[in-house]
């Protein structure tokens, strides 16, 4: 099994509805650090998984429309509790259609809010 | 599969008896920066996998009978060699006790011991 | 010279007013993992510069009326251009009146707003 | 499943044959930290995965041959095109054929190549 | 005191002239993960000491005509012993012309050359 | 000004008397990674303030004696609270009597305990 990461990041504002989110149930933010990782059982012609530099691409691109915005005004959020395991999900899903085509394999993708606490979401594509 | 990762540590001495240990047969130490990831397939309600401040607390919880004590001297380790690995799997078990009913899935447990060494131990819970 | 330096971490949402702040002029948030580092030309009677706890205790006050808030609604930075560098000021000023009496020598503050990109202030206190 | 993990890092200079590396095309260089992480269902009578001493060790010699060196005047590499997938699969049997007999498991070989991009090669050994 | 800093990096080859140098006198090859600081006594209207983007920019800028090549073949490096600290300094005029007329201050630039190395060159600009 | 840092480790059980220390008062231990950084104001004839493989030696050198003991025990501590700032100075005590007539300049010692918390002694040698 060969794998690449990625890594890139966003800066954005949301609340999370629920009691159990306590004092995150106000606005706040967060910085996400977001790794994608693409796991293959094989290599291509030219030695890789995935090109590092498209691989990159994809998922600056998935990330652009959350990158500096509140979440809780996003229409394609609007019924959501934005968790860091919802937007790891939303994220894969995002560069999984992006990568369609020229990877198959698992993704994973981790979303990293502070230096103490991460989440994430992985399945294949 | 979705995962959620806290980090917490502890400050240890012990001593590892065995001639593969060389020098760590001394009295000595050890800060383990401690991570524990919770792995399941689906979320819950709030959208989560677990509570990340439930999570810690179970952590530090787990970890706090061992922070800042010699580990030779506590009498649920006087005959383990209480390696990172042993270590690791011991506050897995810990972890699991506190979020049983809470949380099922796999639980990850990782102890850095330095820059360039760690060891962990990984079971569904 | 001496120092400590303790780490904490905020998770906030702010806009910030002026041209030059592009897309950040919208309602968006970070994750500052913040350090404290205090600076001294001697140790006192216990060979410390600052107690680690008490100064983990001082930077965790210090922030705890930012975290999990939208700065744009808190009073006292109604008129404020809450950037990186304004908010380690902040920061800075509330830590020194906590220390102030044990503490004498150079306070540092940095605020890591991600894996690329840091901000700080430091002055005597 | 318990994993122990060892760091170590080369510095390197190659380059890479094929339009879809761009400027990687011309001769430039890296340095790999090296991550190599054991896994395996049970521990020795010792508590352990494998000797983290030994392991270190065994991953510096086999990461010794090619440090300092342009990769691409390597007889080894010769017809090679040396991404970082392709040196994490030769890191990984050089460390398989040194740790044979001493362990039985899963060997994942991670090359993190800067603070945002990382490939690696993990299989049974 | 406040101060910024920005960070990218650079994947590069050279040799190094000099027995000092041991085997890093062959044609080898490095990231340079490069931190810019820019340090000012005070803050302008915007409450910034620079633009966090402009200084990334003004980074890559500085960078980009080293990256991906052999050091080694460049004109401007033809009689030099390109080490990190003379890198450094190397990249501290560069990125110091880019920010003349917006920066007045320190320019510290750090390139971390692995996990355990790292040099860097400070000067007013 | 230029600077070049070098980074170890070390393993090590010790207590601390006084209350301030409070469960630090019991045996413990730690593992401190320490960064030994050199600043000088020019280079000599390599481009270089020191070399990086001398520089890690005489930190290597400068630990060895401390590595895998309880601090304790050790004569040269017998009447000495060994808090991080202490061992920061007596590691900078050792190194600089190592490097002496081939470095002049400023030595900075940092001892990181943990994610969250490090000390360090600097001063010139």
């Amino acid at each position: 099994m060969y794998f690449v990461t990625v890594r890139d990041h966003i800066m954005v504002a949301h609340s999370l509805r629920g009691k159990v989110f306590g004092p995150a149930q106000r606005v706040h933010g967060a910085t996400y650090i977001v790794d994608a990782e693409f796991r293959s059982e094989s290599l291509d012609a030219n030695n890789i998984v995935i090109d590092i530099g498209f691989a990159s691409a994809c998922l600056k691109e998935a990330l652009q429309p959350l990158n500096y915005h509140n979440l809780d005004e996003l229409p394609e959020f609007v019924d959501a509790v934005t968790t860091t395991e919802f937007l790891a999900r939303h994220v894969h899903r995002k560069v999984a259609v992006r990568v369609a085509g020229v990877f198959a394999g698992t993704l994973k993708v981790t979303l990293l809010e502070s230096h103490v606490a991460a989440a994430g979401y992985e399945a294949p594509v």
